[in-house]
């Protein structure tokens, strides 16, 4: 029996929370003992969800070798987004839908990404695979993450297996997809509670583009008119945390999960760089997304290919 | 559809050449193109196999992109070990049972690494979660990559599904395990035909250990008599490589599959350190190695430690 800490990645979302907490049952049914912990604060739309199915919110963590020799990670593989002593534990799993970057191993591991909308999707099979049941709240969880990571099966990212998957988590957990999926979007676009930092910078991730720092935020919003009137603050966030972070470009991401579009906000020395990538103008710092959803599909690639 | 090449890794050994078949069969079974190929001559071992099962040797590339934009890689996943123009293909699936070391993709992937015996052991995990019958041909030469990966079950990196998964394909492949098993390694093992060179430097990896660069090969023969009476020509070899590679070390790992016993040989300026990392003496750049089969869980570690 081995002790495991399973966290997602820095600023966690529901895909996050959701595939810890049912890769940490897993490892419990393969006999292992394993926590679900949480690497920064979970608000918003995790909270729903956990709320909802009856589940603790996990315990956060700042570093993991001073509880554990070995870890799980889930829905991420690149150290920057995990913990910070990553290089002191040994990582026997990961399971994640990302691309791989960065990520090294002295010993062989357990690693299973699939090009699919959710880590919760590939866990769902893993449960299949090895034959343990899963739990109604956990399965509630999972058909959250599901949700959030393809905006309801309308991001491009969604696989018919995510759809599949989802409409069987959603009869384990007792809850009608279509009506708790739109109550559940709904939940996590009110941006009315939330500072400007909270927006810019709650899901903002970090990736190297040609050696080049690039940050990537997304929030998720119902119509355009309650964000934009709050630009300028958000502009001003961008700003500082480009500056604190070195970082060459901050580009977030404000996404309509009704309408299944998005507007761009950047902050950079030059952005014409986004205007390649988009083939797009920008103007006052902001740039049409028409049908774009997926950071990891529709922005993160075209960004990538500008930049190099 | 997409067009796939399929290929292990260099200097090409039984399981990456019965893994690149088996999953380029795979990969038509799912819908599309592809081919297993090898990144290098196959000879030995791999050919006895595919011969018994009447399989076409793969093909030998030197460049991927010139031919397709996809590929897929088994039983490696390091770029150095790969085929020289892997950063302009896309790589789109990965079957493993490595340590993961500077791979890295700009798109999300299949990746799937279990820390088992064998690639083609997870190979046969993936048949079975697909739905998809394996032909008794490629039932073959998947079980002839878990026999020479394994030494017949007897080397430390055997797990329990590996045996399991063995037995089965012995089942479809009707063949006995153990009768086959013993036949296909003594085919192996038979160096009558090789030269000095490939004996020593066949499969030969370097190592980097405390910023020192040692090279260690491995052979298997049976019975310790004909390679012995060769010696003086192999230790000829190996002070040639170390002379060109620059190499503090050079160590041949002589297995007798049979009956799990090595001896070793080496060629360095101070052999001290192998006599405190195997605790044994050296007669004339020779010593025993007992119960050494795995230069992976048995030879680099003591090794590893000493010169450190």
């Amino acid at each position: 029996m081995t002790k495991y800490l399973v966290f997602g990645h820095k600023k966690p979302d529901t895909d996050t929370i959701a595939s810890a907490i049912a890769f940490a049952y897993f490892l419990e049914q393969e006999g292992h003992e394993a926590e679900a912990v949480a690497l920064g604060e979970v608000s918003g739309e995790p909270v729903f969800a956990l709320e909802k199915f009856g589940l603790p919110v996990p315990r956060m963590i700042e570093t993991a070798a001073n509880e554990v020799t070995h870890v799980a990670l889930v829905d991420h593989n690149e150290p920057q987004q995990s913990v910070d002593d990553l290089d002191q534990v040994q990582i026997d799993y990961v399971i994640d839908h990302h691309r791989i970057s960065g990520f090294n191993t002295a010993q062989p591991l357990y690693y299973r990404a699939e090009p699919i909308g959710c880590t919760a999707s590939i866990l769902y099979k893993m449960f299949q695979e090895f034959g343990h049941q899963i739990p109604q709240n956990i399965a509630g969880i999972m058909l959250s993450a599901i949700i959030s990571d393809t905006l309801l099966f309308k991001s491009p990212t969604t696989t018919e297996q995510d759809k599949a998957i989802g409409l069987k988590l959603a009869e384990i957990a007792q809850v009608d997809l279509y009506e708790y999926g739109l109550e559940f979007l709904k939940s996590g676009a009110d941006i009315s509670k939330q500072t400007d930092e909270e927006i810019v910078d709650g899901d903002a991730k970090n990736f190297i583009m040609n050696e080049k720092n690039i940050r990537i935020g997304q929030t998720n919003i119902i119509g355009f008119e309650e964000v934009l009137a709050r630009k300028e603050g958000l502009l001003e966030v961008m700003a500082a945390k480009r500056a604190e972070m070195d970082l060459e470009l901050f580009v977030l991401v404000i996404t309509d999960v009704l309408e299944s579009n998005s507007i761009g906000l950047a902050v950079g020395e030059d952005l014409r760089v986004i205007e390649e990538a988009f083939n797009t103008e920008i103007k006052d710092q902001q740039f049409e997304l028409p049908g774009v959803v997926s950071r990891k599909k529709q922005v993160v690639p075209p960004l990538t290919a500008a930049l190099s």
